[in-house]
């Protein structure tokens, strides 16, 4: 009689666009588990907490680290996959006692989420269930009504943690981009767009579907400053008939 | 007093999928208008038809060619352009008349899909909203629970209508990517995926949401029938920790 774990993706930040089967995955959840920096709220929580069951117990899952560590070091990757085995742990004693634990995840859960690492270290020995969710980034090219990508078009997602150089060599080998986590790496992303030959087409979106959206122009963009979930956007179609 | 035109995606397949927001936008919609091959339903009107205003207005927008005619034919070209047009004039001819019109798309309707070729003829003349949708490819990993992308992986998108060592070189120069449009390609994506060194870990996936789908390894789909809408995935975080 052991429970279930449910990976329920929450969107991009308009609680709109929640599914009806995350909606419904909320509804059966004992317990709700989600991700935060220690000392922050939750943002996937911020986008479902109307529809949690009335009193369900809520498990927060605080990163030890974020940026505190450079991620090539040894003891940030240590610390992860501790925080990651112990969150599983708590994780399993609940589903141990049957019941449903659902872990709410920005966007879609397998898509670049921290759902994952709980996924793989408890998939083998429990019934699990992930729920698809509207990406971050669809979020953004739906809110400013940006097509992105048409019928042969390659499309590609790039962090901007990415040298330099590849960058470039990337955002000039493909059709249509999305440049994530742009944060501290703006200027390096602008120039390497530049060179690209892609600096035209490229659209800045900040809290992209948030009621305070921030959408320029990457070169209308002057200052250095981007928040870590910033975006940038490299429309394709460019063979629009 | 002009109307409204909302792209409303409608995700995958699975009609718990649909968002609050594409829910509400049907509620509006006096004219529904859906994209299908003459002769054939409209998938996103099966996904959705349940949350249709009783009596509303069905504008059903038929593709003159799919397939009869080799896509890099001018007449090609030509024969979905009229079509088009047509389509973003009947459509027109609503929202002068003060009409909601909301276009139905499956997965997400700017990213590959037909819903922008109406958009972008009728944006500058008319109030238009899009709400984003989960796209295929976020149901069928979603579906097999299998993790796509992690942390500075490079994600790509690939239609298999491209060259053969054109998918064999982007193949071996990405972490994980999605091959789309399988169709008549299936024996060519196999053998690019082996020359790129990524053939074990594809995964062939038909109808991926739905209750009939088909999952496999690539390397046991043993005959070399898929359908259009067939996709191949290949996973990436191999520095799983």
């Amino acid at each position: 009689m052991s429970g279930r774990l449910i990976g329920v993706g929450v969107g991009p930040g308009d609680p709109g666009l929640l599914t009806l089967n995350a909606i419904d995955a909320l509804k059966q959840a004992d317990i709700v588990a989600h991700f935060a920096k220690a000392g922050n709220a939750s943002n996937a929580r911020a986008i479902a907490a109307a529809h949690f069951k009335p009193g369900v117990e809520e498990l927060p899952l605080l990163y030890p680290v974020t940026t505190e560590i450079p991620k090539e070091d040894a003891a940030y990757r240590e610390a992860l996959r501790a925080f990651y085995d112990s969150a599983a742990a708590s994780i399993a004693k609940h589903l141990d006692a049957g019941r449903v634990v659902a872990v709410i995840a920005e966007g879609d859960p397998l898509f670049y989420g921290s759902y994952m690492h709980l996924h793989v270290r408890l998939v083998s020995r429990y019934p699990t269930e992930v729920i698809a969710g509207v990406t971050g980034m669809s979020g953004c090219w739906s809110a400013i009504g940006a097509p992105i990508a048409q019928g042969d078009d390659v499309f590609t997602v790039l962090p901007a943690t990415l040298p330099e150089y590849e960058l470039e060599r990337r955002l000039a080998d493909v059709n249509a981009a999305v440049v994530m986590k742009i944060g501290r790496h703006l200027a390096k992303v602008r120039r390497a767009l530049d060179r690209a030959g892609r600096l035209d087409r490229a659209i800045y979106v900040e809290r992209g579907t948030m009621a305070n959206a921030s959408v320029m122009k990457l070169t209308d963009k002057l200052d250095g400053c981007a928040p870590y979930f910033a975006m940038v956007l490299v429309p394709g179609w460019e063979a629009r008939p």
